[in-house]
Formats: C-alpha cells, sequence, structure tokens
C-alpha cells in the first residue's frame, strides 16, 4: 500500500522546508531552536498531553489550530520546557509565536509552538529572540533542513528520529513523513515526546485530527504506561495538500491505505522513542492476543511492559515468564488463569498456564538479542494490541538519579 | 492508647509458639520451613492476593479459614512459592496441611498455609515432609521461636520485620503483634508479601476480618503500585482470645484503640518492607493532603511513589519536584493546577504550583537522609493519604536482572 523513501524526511512531503540553529538554550552547542515551514497554508491537526499540568506552549498551540484547523509553521525549542513558569510562560510562548509569524511574513495563529527540556526556569528569551530572527534563514527543503530540525528537539536523545513513507492516490504520488523526540521511557521524561508530522496529501483538518488521534492511540500511547504523560506532551501533524490527490475522507477509497501510512509513520517513530529509552539496551514489544476486546489487550500489554521486574529481567536476558503472568494477572482484565501461553519470540515458556521446558542456552541468545517479542496468547476472545518498551538498566538509573544537577 | 513492646514478638502475646528449620528447599541454610501455632482455636481472618493467577497454598489457606473462621497454626515455606504448579501443586498444597494438622494433633481445616520463593517448580516434598515432621519439636513461647520463624519466611530479604504492642481493655493487658517478609518493591517480586498478625485478644472472626481489610489497605496496599501484587501475597491474623477482656465489637469502648493497634502494627510492617525493598537505599513516604477525597489522595500518592523518575530522583538526592507535579499531574485525579505546594521534608519547592527558591545545599542533606518525605498539599478538599516506597537504584536492577538464575 505504501513504501518506505529511503533517506526521506519530513521536508520529502511538498511544501515544507524545516531547520534548526543554537541559540544558547542548552549547555551545548547542539541545536536548541527548530521550525518546520509549509509555504501554503496547511490542515492541521494536534493530540497533546492529558496531563493536568499543562505547559504554556501547549495553550498557544491548542489555540492556533483551534482558531482555524490551518498551520503555517511550528516553532519548536528545547532546553526548557516553558512549564510550571506562570503568567511569564504565557506570555514567553505568546511572543516566540508572534516574533515568528512576523518573521516569516504569517498571521500569528498560523503558528504552532512546542518545548521540551528543564521545568521551572523563565526561558532566556534573549536568546530565543536572536534566534527566532535567524531562523527563516536557516529553513531549507532538504534533508540537511530536516536534520536541522531533528536535532534542535532533541535532549537526552542518542539519535535522530525521522522516517518518510510514500504511496499513490488518484494518481498521484503522496508522501507522509515525521519526525520525533522523546527517551524518558519508563514514564516519559520531562524530556517530553514530541512528534511532528507532515504530509502533501490534501485533506481537511478535521479529517486528519481523526487520523491522528486514532494512530496516537495505537502507537505513541502504547508506549507509555498507564496514561503517563509529561506536562509537555505533543503530536503536530501538517497536510499541505500539494500533492494534487482529491481532498481524503473517510469515504474515498483511498483512505484506508492513507491512514494505514499515517499509522505507520507513527509506529517508526513510537518504536524509535521507546528503543532510544533512556538507558535502553533493547526494544521490547509485547504483543497481546486472545483477549476479550481490544481495549483489553491494551490493559494487558501495557502492564506488561509497563511492569520493572519484566523490564530487568530482559535486560539480564532471563527467561523470566513468572513476571510476565504476574504482570498479566494484575493488569485487571478478564483472564482465564488456566488458558495463558506465554512465548519469548518463538520460544514458548509457558502452555495453558503451566511451564513447558525449554533450552535456556536458545532463550539466552534471543534474550540478548537488541529486540525482546514477548508474545501472550489468553485464549479468551479476539482482542489484541501491541506495546512497545524497552529494558531497565543500570544506566536508566544513573540518568535519572541526576537529571537536573 | 498503646505502647510498643521493646522486644515483643509475635509470640508475645498469650497463647502462641513459633520456630524455624531449615529442611532443604533453600540453597542456603537459612530457615525454609517455619510455624506460628496456638494454644487454643483461634479466630482467624485472611486477606489475599487480588492476582488473577493464585497460588496452591492460598486456596488452602482461605478453605481453612472459611470453614469457621478459627486456626490452630499456619505453616510456611520459602524457597518456593508452590505457584503455576498445577493440580500436583494444589495435592502439595493439601499434603502439607494435613501432615502439619496431624504432626500437632488439630483439625486439618485448622491450619492456614504459605509459600514464597521460585514459581513454576514443583515442592520437594520429601524435604517438606521431613521437615514438617521435625517443626513441632521447635516451636517455642519464646522472642527466639519468633525469630526462627522470621527467619524462615525470608528471601531476599535483608532483614527481619516484626513488631509487638500493648493496650489496655477491660482492665487486661492485650498485646498485638506481626511479622512479614517481602523484598521486592516497584512491583512487588515474585519473592511476595507475607504478614502475620497474632494478638491474645478476644475478638470474633468476622470482627477481625473487618479490622484487617481496613489496616491493609491503609498499610500494605499502600505500599503497592496499581493494585500490584505477586500471585501468593497473603496476610493472616490469629488471635487466642487469651488476654480476657471482653468480645471486641465494634459497639466495645476500646474497638477504636484495638483498631488502631492492628493498624499501627500493619504500618510498621509494611513501612520494614518498603524500606527492605529490593536494592532501597531510603524509605519514601508521601503524603497527599488536600485532594477531594481519601480515594483521590491515596490515587495520587500511590503514583507519586510508583513513578520511576521520582525515585530515581530520591536515590540521586536530587530535589526534582518537576517529576512529582507530573506524577501528581498524571494520576486521572481532581488536581487543580494552580493550587499545588510540594515540600521535601520541611523545605518548600513549589508554592501555588510555581517554584520557590530554596536552599539548594539543605535539600541535599535532607535528601541524603535514610527517610524522605514527600509532601503533596493540593488545596482543593479535605481528602488525605499516605504511601510508602524505596528509591530505584542500581542495585535494585542487579538483583531482578538476574533473579531466577
Amino acid at each position: 500500500m505504501f513504501s518506505v523513501v529511503a533517506d526521506g524526511s519530513i521536508t520529502t512531503p511538498k511544501g515544507f522546508k524545516a531547520g534548526g540553529l543554537h541559540c544558547g538554550l542548552k549547555k551545548t552547542t547542539r541545536n536548541d531552536l527548530g521550525a518546520i515551514v509549509c509555504e501554503v497554508p496547511a490542515a492541521a491537526a494536534g493530540v497533546y498531553t492529558t496531563n493536568v499540568f499543562q505547559a504554556a506552549p501547549l495553550q498557544v498551540t491548542r489555540e492556533s489550530i483551534g482558531a482555524g484547523g490551518v498551520l503555517r509553521a511550528v516553532l519548536v525549542n528545547s532546553g526548557n520546557a516553558n512549564a510550571c513558569t506562570g503568567k511569564q510562560g504565557d506570555a514567553d510562548a505568546y511572543e516566540m509565536r508572534a516574533r515568528f509569524a512576523e518573521s516569516i511574513g504569517v498571521s500569528a495563529d498560523h503558528v504552532a509552538v512546542a518545548s521540551t527540556g528543564v521545568i521551572g526556569e523563565l526561558l532566556k528569551m534573549d536568546k530565543v529572540r536572536s534566534g527566532i530572527d535567524e531562523l527563516p534563514s536557516r529553513l531549507e527543503g532538504s534533508r540537511e533542513g530536516a536534520d536541522g530540525f531533528c536535532q534542535a528537539i532533541l535532549t537526552t536523545d542518542l539519535v535522530q528520529k525521522m522516517v518518510c513513507v510514500e504511496l499513490e492516490l488518484d494518481g498521484q504520488r503522496i508522501h507522509v513523513a515525521g519526525a520525533a523526540k522523546g527517551s524518558g521511557m519508563i514514564h516519559p521524561n520531562m524530556a517530553t515526546m514530541l512528534g511532528f508530522v507532515t504530509t502533501d496529501a490534501a485533506i481537511g483538518s478535521e479529517a486528519l485530527q481523526q487520523l491522528l488521534r486514532q494512530a496516537t492511540d495505537l502507537t505513541f500511547n502504547m508506549i507509555t504506561v498507564d496514561g503517563d504523560t509529561s506536562t509537555n506532551d505533543m503530536l503536530v501533524a501538517m497536510a499541505s495538500g500539494l500533492a494534487g490527490n482529491r481532498e481524503l475522507t473517510p469515504q474515498h477509497e483511498g483512505w484506508a491505505a492513507f491512514a494505514a501510512a499515517v499509522r505507520y509513520v507513527c509506529e517508526v517513530l513510537a518504536k524509535a522513542i521507546a528503543r532510544d529509552g533512556e538507558g535502553a539496551t533493547k526494544l521490547v514489544e509485547v504483543q497481546v492476543n486472545g483477549a476479550v476486546s481490544d481495549d483489553s489487550a491494551q490493559a494487558i500489554a501495557k502492564t506488561v511492559i509497563g511492569s520493572s521486574l519484566v523490564k530487568s529481567a530482559v535486560f539480564g536476558a532471563d527467561a523470566n515468564w513468572g513476571r510476565i503472568i504476574a504482570a498479566v494477572g494484575r493488569a485487571g482484565q478478564p483472564v482465564n488463569p488456566e488458558t495463558v501461553d506465554i512465548r519469548l519470540g518463538d520460544i514458548l515458556t509457558l502452555e495453558q498456564s503451566r511451564p513447558v521446558v525449554f533450552d535456556e542456552e536458545i532463550a539466552l541468545e534471543y534474550l540478548k538479542g537488541d529486540t525482546v517479542v514477548i508474545r501472550v496468547d489468553l485464549h479468551n476472545g479476539d482482542g489484541k494490541a501491541t506495546a512497545w518498551g524497552c529494558d531497565l538498566t543500570y544506566d536508566y538509573v544513573r540518568i535519572n538519579a541526576a537529571y537536573r544537577t
């Protein structure tokens, strides 16, 4: 239905430029201010943290997208989350929006703002202002521009996270691309998850919102535990419409294909965030099948992926199915205690809730790999879900024992 | 109302003997089989894991207490949890009950059984049988007997956990004592939480059950996260009635005092379990005040105490109130985002949801202590709750990366 574009990026969809620079919010020389700009008004959608405490930029972005479902740009800084910063924080976020809008000659409510980094500290606005004024000259429709943006949104992330796919609709080539950051995993860190999706498909903002919400529930929301969210989590999508397809609606015959592309982009980014979790050495994928419903399967998958005992065992390459079944049993979901199978990859360790003799050496080899799949079959219905996470390591503790200092 | 009995133990209440021995289930020479026996039929109550997967001994104990609310003894082994062991596991648990009942000359349904240790392996019943036959000769009404029992219930615990208090009711001296084990903390380990309460108070089994349930909700259940429970968690209480008070009922003028004593015993044990959490260097106490209800405060306190980010920060002595407020904000409870105060001990770090300048050196000194109190005031109602946990350390990861192997 769609294929991955080698070396594709968020500037591959028609109409987008991106870039970044170092304005001085981070102590290193890495970029800390970036933007994606669309040359035409783009249909826009956003998904935000459910945390009671929401950082100032979320309010600004919500207001911009809410005004008419249209964006021309999103401006992001790292190094400071502008959260718990009171009225001055609100004023700073609005000033960022207005100044960048002016610098690229668009209306203020066509600009979204996102921030990530430490919280409770006011932004150094003199540095932000200088950066904003210089940023338009750094925007490029090339891979370099996209890379500059990607670097600007990182905090403790070790690698950039970007993906682009293409598909054909109405005889036109359509691109869907995305970039993300996020590094804390067990509970997403103040470091925050930020995601940005660009596409040149023609689609209205309401339809885009619907797709973005669906994709989020199955991807980004499946790498978090118990609905954990930081004060700054945000996912923004922009559709330039320049690909020339007929406007996508649920009635369009290409709707499912486009939805699959959006979901794939989100899934790649979500898994990349999980794999790059703080201190992580492995990506862990939990597949739950045979639950009474998909919702039930999701709850069980999240409980297993969130278990510190399971995560520690994976780090230690210990085929500890006992911790997996204990997590399944405390998820608060209907489970038949007599019919559970558990596999590590293809290795059956528990069948009909009873231990199976398996080759410990083969299991050890499997668990030492960089991706571990835990399969739980409940034989209790048709519900299924997948969740992603990472192992719990010494480095997680080291990183988080002294993040602020 | 009550006072702690120095050097008191589970054999201090009149009528109780206890003891333990090494029968060979553990690889070390530490005791792995123990019992508490009452010389008269004791009113009994039990609280069990809510995990869907329940180990064989829980079924046996539930049946014994359910038969008439009376116990003469509780038999416990460590080294093997007898969980996920199928019909043979059930048969083994019943055999343990019958054999021990016979060895001390009581009815089988007056004996409770508890197990803790690895799961999915059958008990070495030859060793268990020999141990059971020898155990009656090891029972003593002394501190030594209590210590022998306490050692027999430990797994990765570093210290024994026991407490005894006394109070006066109807002119009689009443004792309430308890012993517990438990060591995994973030999510209670397969190592399991086991608790045993003895008292010489006269009280019916229904009234005792009521008190035990209430105390559990405010103590043992406040050291677990998201209702986490292992397959073997169990708390059993026995009341010999030999103190000579009038039977305790909610109408008795001493009811509240006795309830407070039971709760205190449970709280001491719960905090001891938290402090001895795997790899822990500190006890962490989270006090939530000003929530819309006690239930809401409990949910918030548990979310904060369960946050790996908060726990890592405490380990690193990092005064990271940002992680605390983020946990408060994602607890799914009504919170006014503008009115939250956060203190570390007496150090105010956030007031009305805004950062307060505090002396970092003083905060560092405080956080280096062996007990850290996190106080969250929501100014949103009268609900309050306290939860206990520990820090997340390198040693937690080390212990749990290779528990089974």
